[in-house]
């Protein structure tokens, strides 16, 4: 399992509840691909959205996103760490 | 305190303790500006690497990576999050 950071363009305005419903939807569907998804961070005035997910690849996080309706425009896997 | 992610490119090739340094570096200086590094991760492939932190405004934890030699590329406001 490997650790990802992906990204969304084109957000501005997006509010908490958005955020929140879409992280939702990326968690009801992500066991189908063994993916989960961590934890989410927007700037809604820029309109960017960071997500840090964990899976196999970064198609099958690639592939919740597009079926929960919101498809990454950037997925970088970033196997090093610290916290 | 707002939280803020910053985008460091060019970083290929960095390894775990490269990596750990850098973040050291940060924490030891950290709270002249008030700021705190929380997490940081990287990907030596693409050389991306991205950090975590909360503080006062962007200005102050660019302060901190540029005097820990490390000017992030990019630093982005998240006052929205998940987890």
């Amino acid at each position: 399992m490997t650790q990802f950071i992906d990204v969304h363009h084109g957000m501005k305005g997006i509010t908490a509840d958005q955020l929140k419903q879409a992280h939702k939807a990326d968690l009801a569907i992500e066991k189908d691909e063994g993916v989960h998804f961590e934890r989410a961070w927007a700037d809604p005035e820029s309109g960017i959205v960071y997500c840090l997910s964990e899976g196999p690849s970064a198609e099958a996080v690639q592939r919740i996103h597009e079926r929960a309706g919101h498809k990454a425009d950037e997925i970088h896997p970033v196997p090093l760490s610290i916290w």
